[in-house]
């Protein structure tokens, strides 16, 4: 098993029973991947540096999981050694008003990355598939042309200079249960748990079938899903820094050339 | 010398001739002052969590100095173990049409840290009095009353839970040469070089004076100006994060207390 066994193959259907969320076979062990993970951190903040000074593309990542999936998490554990000046995490809440006056889209498309930059979507519009799905906020019909909507959009963004990941933190069900209840039991972390978080949980079987018809209808040549095993928290990180390293290296930025105009330069 | 002599004292006239760029007494050896950043950048880490949790605050961070004086530098330096979850950075380059269209702290004002973050401005609304008023980018007059507005604006900011920290990165004439000449002769830093940064260095001493009317007419008790000497790009990482850590120490950020409905929660 290699990462492109974690990407959705196009046009193919998923089912997430079959994806253990527990599985780490394609990292070898836990030693060896936490050193990759420290090695490929670095190479990313390497190549985020090129792609700044290239200053041409950006790339977009977008992070959707269930409540404890460890979106936080994964920033924290690939993107910190490239820091805030050359990655912007835009975390997307219950929209305002003045958002919910607009078309799905718009706040993501005001977030999305400046050229040069790397910027990280904390949840996104995929939310409108997911909760908007299971939760009834908009009709049924609304719900369905998104997801072309969605691919459409993406489409747009690529042609437009912007690399798209898209990764799924899959998590147990047990899983959850376990770091809902460290957020309960642990002093200062009690403030992350929200009552509301446990009205999701109850409706779990429903938001795997909307990520289901999720992944199976948006992930694209283009835009790919990964469905990334979550339940241990190394294996996640290893292997997002794995497939972003890889997928760096593939739009292989380069520093612009010298200015010739420039040897003449004198400064006094 | 302690932290509060690199405080512009509200009220005093600043001149810059007498801050020595290459000074660092205040921070005792170069390994000391090393160490005592690695300690102080975990600390922020831990406070800005902190702040974070609280969710009522926040900290706003504005750096300004003369090209190379190492702006960028200082948020890899000081904010990389905090990441970009707890901190957003917000560059601000040669004002859009758009922008322009505004007042001058309009294009600021949206880009203020939300609450429970800090936010970092890499050149700010001052530029306005700096660049603005050394290429009379506007009439004299319109630039004399923006000190009082700028002063007014930062109040209204701190009575709505912002704690504002301003640092003036001085760097003498002679280490700017060096610096430009090693973006020059380095072919990975040659893209950072634009001919028109000479175009400032020619004009270095109105810049000095820009900067002295600022730091003498905008330090104030809510928003003080910090000059910090940058020659050395160690000790300027080393002081800037002691006045941080013990400004995030001084607004003593908790955790939210145990809500006792959650006590007896059962997660099925």
């Amino acid at each position: 098993m290699n990462d492109d066994d974690l990407k959705v193959a196009p046009g193919s259907h998923v089912q997430l029973d079959a994806i253990d969320p527990r599985h780490t076979a394609h990292l070898g062990n836990e030693e060896a991947a936490r050193a990759g993970l420290a090695e490929n951190a670095e190479a990313i903040n390497d190549l985020q540096d090129r792609l700044y000074a290239e200053g041409t593309r950006s790339l977009l990542i977008i992070l959707q999981g269930m409540d404890t999936s460890g979106k936080d998490g994964t920033i924290r554990g690939v993107f910190n050694i490239v820091g805030p000046l050359g990655v912007t995490v835009s975390a997307f809440r219950e929209p305002t008003p003045e958002e919910l006056a607009h078309d799905f889209l718009w706040r993501a498309h005001i977030a999305c990355p400046r050229r040069g930059t790397i910027g990280i979507f904390n949840r996104s519009y995929y939310e409108d598939v997911l909760i908007g799905r299971v939760r009834q906020l908009a009709p049924a019909s609304a719900i369905l042309h998104r997801y072309d909507d969605i691919n459409a959009f993406e489409k747009m963004l690529t042609h437009n200079g912007t690399t798209i990941l898209k990764f799924m933190l899959h998590i147990s069900k047990e899983e959850q249960k376990e770091r809902l209840q460290e957020r309960l039991d642990t002093p200062d972390k009690n403030w992350k748990f929200r009552i509301s978080d446990l009205d999701d949980r109850k409706r779990w079987q429903e938001f795997m079938e909307a990520y289901e018809i999720m992944l199976s209808n948006c992930s694209t040549d283009w835009a790919p899903w990964y469905v990334i095993p979550a339940d241990r928290k190394w294996a996640r990180n290893a292997a997002i820094a794995r497939i972003v390293r890889a997928t760096l290296e593939k739009m292989a930025p380069e520093y612009p050339k010298f200015d010739e105009h420039l040897a003449s330069v004198k400064i006094d």
